[in-house]
């Protein structure tokens, strides 16, 4: 019987994908408004792809090598420009996909509700803050915690343990197949594949869903067949 | 004659203490709301002015120390969340005291105009960024940069440097007696206090202020006068 619901965080529970090439597009637009020797605004939004690409996107200091990289002398104004807009646009994009509160309020009178995510714990926290969906969770996971990271089997069933259950009590719904429900599938929780769009061409390899579904919209009458 | 007018930063052109006071009234309120085990926000306010004031405003982990002075387990959810709720905050409180935008425009049209600042370059950039103010100014000095802070003279005397200009063609306009005036008026300046209610009371120990104005209303008729 099901008993607790896990989420992904980035790109399940809200739109990271976007928030994330908006405000490097409007970073790189901000740089160039600040004095940035270049006028192509796609080229140095790729040339800061490349940056993110080699150092991690968790590096504190892109604007910088991006400096470097364009052996430009370094410019605390241009950086100070490309942070700026990066957090202004940020702010505007964190919020919950669509169907994400309402549904969320619904389950929680029925399921213990939990995260599982790979990242940073005070990062991912903020985010889920910044959301305003923190109270809803009762148990949050993340790699940087757990010491593995998704899609390994010890973080989903780190996570049934800690709400004192069996993997098997557990759906686990994320947008990744590889990390989110080929992991989960094989700690033994049910799995569903929030599709979005872009991914719908997307094959699994290993373990597949066991559900899809395309919005939050779905996840409601999903949940209620699932455990009826 | 007159050339060049320079700002101090914080508390001259934008209210750099309620900002602060009220971020971190907010932190406080937030972390309590996720879970920090204490009810006084006014007690805990002061244990956080009481970490700031221990290890600077410009170090990055206050609230992993506050946690830690209150013996209560690192939590990265209340960590977090003062974090979210000092950026939130900080994005409404930072803007230009009444009258600056207006000043700044009419001052562009008959002088260079500059920033000499105490702090980090990158920092002091950001505030003046997200004030929307960064593109009035020629010149920006940070002790950061200068390798002294005011009061001492070689900030000054460095920022005319860097317009060309002798100390004596310029007029620095800043919120402290020690620091901005005095130090500014030794290296020759013409000075400006931008008294604020709370320092009315305060007197200078050195060179006092040439001109003191309470609002940034009072600067343009001030310094066409200053200036005829």
């Amino acid at each position: 019987m099901i008993k607790a619901l896990l989420f992904d965080v980035d790109d399940t529970l809200y739109d990271s994908t976007t928030l994330a090439e908006m405000a490097r597009r409007n970073s790189v637009r901000a740089m160039i408004d600040s004095g940035l020797p270049f006028r192509d605004e796609q080229e140095l939004y790729e040339k800061l792809l490349h940056i993110i690409k080699t150092f991690g996107s968790n590096y504190p200091k892109h604007y910088d090598e991006l400096l470097r990289y364009l052996n430009i002398p370094w410019n605390p104004k241009i950086i100070a420009a490309g942070i700026v807009a990066y957090e202004h646009t940020k702010f505007g994009y964190l919020k919950p996909f669509p169907g994400v509160i309402p549904s969320l309020i619904r389950f929680r009178k029925k399921f213990r509700l939990g995260v599982v995510s790979n990242g940073i714990a005070i990062k991912q926290w903020e985010k889920l803050i910044a959301l305003g969906l923190s109270h809803f969770f009762d148990v949050f996971v993340t790699s940087g915690e757990a010491g593995v990271e998704k899609p390994s089997v010890e973080i989903f069933t780190l996570t049934a343990e800690k709400f004192g259950l069996d993997p098997r009590e557990c759906v686990m719904i994320g947008n990744k197949l590889d990390v989110d429900i080929t992991g989960a599938g094989n700690a033994g929780m049910e799995t569903i594949w929030f599709r979005r769009e872009e991914n719908a061409h997307l094959k699994h390899e290993g373990k597949g869903p066991d559900y899809i579904i395309e919005s939050f919209f779905e996840l409601i009458p999903l949940i209620e067949k699932i455990t009826q």
